[in-house]
């Protein structure tokens, strides 16, 4: 039977399992791209692990996200980064060269290839034809080291592409149409893949819009076939010779199967406060806006930038209307700027700022309270922008920009204009010295990682012993999330790269003097924890996991736990058990002290064992879920220790 | 005998006292200018006099300070602006405008005129035969109100400039000069007067340069003649019909005067972390820098750019350094853009920000822990660029640029390269939409101020009564600063818009029982503090005399006051007195009931009396050194309730 690109890209990269749907499978990662608000983490980790170099085919660093600079905290992080990127081979991105996104699109993508990031919307670049998967930290970390990531195998959920998108309709459209249809969640497991006539009519960067929010419909992946568009895109970026054909063989079928008619799109938009939340610009037309804002991995192509200035050219935004540029990358602005564009985003009162992630994820540009901002991100959940009470709307950048004129949300092609006329410029610039190359081997083991104050080394920490002696610290009862576990905002996330100090917020929201106690204990054997339903649910914030680990957290025992999280316990050492009869939640008590015994051998033995109470006559039956892998690293107090371990054999 | 341009121009806006050295004087005041950071309190300030509309020839709110937005704060404030500006009368100048020194040349400065500013570097528009001084934010709402600004009389400094700059060398370094030359002291209560042979050669926008940072030299003003090159920039501007001449006498004569040969000078770079500490370039080349850094008010002009601009084609900046592009204003902006300047930066690998203010007042763009900064700013006072341990040194653009080339501190002069040539563009940008015109009165009398969530109205306060009994709530010592009574900083200031909220800060250093104390007795006659010496040092801060004052501070009786904070006191309302026998300091306690009878006979009557100590047989001889005006204001309850009662006389 034929295989679809998916399939072909799963089966060339498969280090371990069965392609069975729902099967957990190890795949061999031949790129990774981090960012700075998860790379100092990543970074810290491979430090801890003890890797010499990365393993990967092409590894990049990218700084993005925290280019707000009012104190010293995150251009210290920069620099960090930088030698980080230098001592473990990486490439390295500069603050203001763009979004990791499309600058990896631009300068590292092949057809064929895998990608892990550590950002969510690393599956943008599926639009090469490539494998394109967002995960945790440690995985990304894992990958550098050369280990393969693990997933369950998804279902391929084929589209079939006909028709041409209408003037005044683009690619943004195409996927809140996708949203409209699908809603945020029904793609769990799944990996998307484009197909059909009517693709030739999707440029690369138009499939980089629809692959980058496949994030927003839950994909694990979006994948387009490497095509003739895929070529042409790279000779413009000076790689032809890496491209590759990659398509779906001619019998090959699809697990799900829908069709989009380009033909047949109007504009449309997601409503606050979800990208779920999709109808035609028309049915919300007519009200008043605060903001117009461009740019975002979600429309980083020149054309997205070029039809807005086209549509501007000569004239002013509403007096009334915040009308903000974010580029995408420095390549995109160069030509944008020298073909006039940013000339006419200047003339017309557009606010210009440096290439980046910047508002996308509340990094600035927040809207007033209450107030519409239209925007071209992929997000628009509830304070993502930075305010509390926020109005966001997800538009295409015709839309956006028709609205900045009018200053009410405006259906483009309500407009007295015909639809302009955008070419790619003759020559596009091809900067190749964009990203910092990796060092040579031998001159890399000489860098010196680059701490500023706030950046601290990851403290060693020790496997489980055979037997341990645990007080009970806290217990909790349902739906504990991982913002009460570690919290997430601006008075905490500065301190990410600084285990000792992140620490001291941990669990402040459930019980202040949590931090203390735990201190008291850590070094003197630990603690454990009880939890009841859906622990750790929400965010995936990985310092929700090694903040307690630090401060010598060792058992979490809960009635069940949200998924992530419970990977991440394990990842970080932290045995994670339930309770087998969950009625027993009831018969421990915050101070009660649990005696694990011949733990080695009884967790090897079974997925269920005893736990006494000490001096309380009584013990409770727990039981886990974790693999033998994870079981393995678990004793060894981590993935970190583990992957130590395997470096030093 | 003859005059110089000073004294003509304040001899034409002399509303009161004599043009005597030192002796107070009412000028008359024809223009305004508010930043955003100060200005919210500005129009509240207006909203509680009940001010129909400004009685200014021009006044101008400008957005350039706060222009990051991480929450709805920023942009809220920028919507009340509008709104404001609207309802009295303003100019608006939208976020993404530009700075407003530089915006208010170009569109709205007047030679002949004054202009008030709650800016400290309002002095810039001294470049155009104007006397420009900067203020705190409450003068500029009474002179908005129509009221003449008092000020001691300057002396004035005469400054004879010969020669003409050599290659490498610019306005900054001439500024630099002066400032190696006196330190950031000496011309307190002077105005500097530019005049001779040597400044034909300095343009206007050069001279800009050279009047902003007067300010750091401690000038009341810095003035330069309005001459044929003000002409020039008029006509470039398309305002030529509104210059006029204005040059000293050939007899005038000055109170101070010194020479500057421009031939002579060479470049200059003031080290960390005084604006004084200047030295020339070639005695620190060689140091490695982080960050290089051109814009700011203290080097806004198009040369400033385009020359850093010509330097860098072609090539890259070290890759170690963040090259930050702050440019001042929107009009400017378009044309390095047209020009091809932009694409120069962008190519180099420079980030380029919107307009505005940005890192020169520590909004955004810090540098990493320890780094040098090249800035092109106009001060480098410790902790300003947002970083604690920071190490900015200011300097040309020139100086900027060869540093950014070879990641060390470099004169420009020792880069294998030719002086640069640059030309103006042919015909620069006029944008004469830039500044939002005032309504016409009667539209303006309808609109409504936009008051987000953290903006309030300031509450009215009560007139001092004819007898008092104030407890003491606070005692304190010696050298108690503004930053102790309501502290700066990034906790605190979010709150400038808010008097109910900011003043929850207030004194929490001192004690953190006070804010409780006061406000339980707030409405019940209100307290008292006691003080030593040099009581309110510091910043200017006006909110350190609103907020306890809202709190029901009516009386500070402390050894002396710091001059500053002493006028700010009078101007809310507070009674500002001092023991006429410092030892009585420590004859009073905090909880002690001062009594205060007859307090209106007795401060018409003479400036000491006396005050009783409520059951304790013990009075206390007071004084104050407040003029008849002060004194008028004060029983009012403040310079808003004595405005407001005017205008309804």
């Amino acid at each position: 039977m034929g295989l679809n690109v998916a399939q072909k890209l799963i089966k060339d990269h498969l280090a371990e399992g069965e392609m069975t749907p729902g099967e957990e499978i190890g795949l061999k990662i031949d790129q990774t791209l981090t960012q700075d608000a998860t790379g100092t983490m990543v970074m810290l980790e491979l430090e801890a692990m003890g890797i010499d170099r990365a393993k990967t085919e092409a590894s990049a660093q990218y700084v993005d996200h925290n280019l707000i600079q009012e104190d010293s905290k995150n251009p210290d992080d920069h620099l960090f980064l930088q030698s980080a990127a230098k001592r473990f081979g990486l490439y390295y991105s500069k603050p203001g060269n763009g979004v990791s996104h499309p600058v990896h699109m631009q300068r590292l993508a092949k057809p064929g290839k895998t990608l892990l990031g550590s950002d969510s919307h690393t599956c943008a670049n599926g639009c090469m034809g490539m494998l394109a998967i967002g995960a945790g930290g440690i995985d990304v970390a894992m990958a550098i080291a050369g280990e393969p990531f693990y997933v369950k195998m998804p279902k391929v959920w084929g589209v079939k592409v006909t028709g041409e998108l209408p003037d005044w309709v683009s690619a943004k459209d195409v996927i809140l149409e996708m949203l409209r249809r699908h809603g945020v969640k029904a793609a769990a497991n799944h990996v998307f893949e484009y197909y059909g006539p009517g693709i030739k009519n999707l440029s690369a960067m138009d499939r980089h819009v629809i692959a980058n929010m496949g994030a927003e419909l839950g994909a694990t992946g979006t994948i387009f076939p490497s095509d003739e568009e895929t070529k042409r895109f790279m000779k413009q970026e000076h790689r032809e010779e890496e491209w590759i054909e990659l398509k779906a063989d001619e019998d090959a079928t699809y697990d799900l199967e829908e069709e989009i008619n380009l033909s047949e799109l109007e504009p449309m938009i997601a409503k606050p406060t979800s990208p779920g939340n999709v109808v035609p610009v028309r049915e919300v037309a007519g009200e008043p806006i605060y903001q117009s804002y461009i740019g975002s991995s979600a429309n980083p192509g020149y054309r997205d930038f070029a039809i807005a200035s086209k549509m501007l050219e000569g004239q002013k935004v509403a007096e009334n209307v915040s009308f903000d540029l974010n580029p995408t990358s420095r390549q995109m602005l160069l030509d944008l700027s020298k073909e006039g564009h940013i000339a006419n985003f200047i003339q017309a009162g557009g606010r210009l700022h440096q290439a980046g992630c910047n508002g996308c994820i509340g990094m600035g540009q927040a809207p007033a309270t209450g107030r519409n901002s239209l925007r071209t991100t992929p997000r628009n959940f509830p304070g993502r922008s930075g305010t509390k009470e926020d109005r966001v709307f997800l538009v295409s950048p015709e839309t956006a920009a028709a609205s900045a004129l009018t200053g009410v949300i405006t259906d483009p092609r309500t407009l007295d204009m015909d639809y302009p006329l955008v070419k790619e410029p003759e020559n596009p610039t091809v900067d190749v010295d964009l990203l910092q190359e990796p060092l040579p081997e031998e001159e890399a083991k000489q860098v010196e990682l680059v701490k500023g104050p706030n950046i601290a080394t990851i403290p060693k920490m020790e496997g489980l012993p055979e037997h341990l002696e645990l007080p009970v610290l806290l217990k909790m009862g349902d739906d504990i999330s991982t913002d009460e576990i570690l919290a997430g905002g601006a008075r905490v996330l500065p301190y990410r790269s600084n285990l000792p100090e992140i620490s001291k917020f941990c669990f402040e929201i459930v019980d202040e003097t949590y931090y203390d106690r735990a201190m008291k204990i850590r070094d003197h054997g630990g603690h454990a924890i009880v939890g009841g339903q859906n622990y750790g649910q929400g965010s995936s914030r990985e310092h929700a996991a090694i903040a307690p680990r630090y401060l010598g957290l060792k058992v979490a025992l809960v009635k069940d736990f949200a998924r992530i999280h419970w990977q991440n316990l394990a990842n970080f050492g932290i045995l994670p058990v339930t309770f087998v009869d969950e009625s027993d939640w009831k018969e421990l008590e915050q101070g009660d002290v649990l005696q694990f015994e011949e733990l080695r051998e009884k967790l090897g033995e079974s997925n269920q064992f005893e736990v006494k109470v000490k001096g309380k006559d009584k013990s409770i039956k727990v039981e886990h879920a974790l693999s033998p892998r994870q079981l393995e690293f678990i004793l060894m107090g981590g993935l970190i220790n583990w992957v130590k371990e395997r470096l030093n054999r």
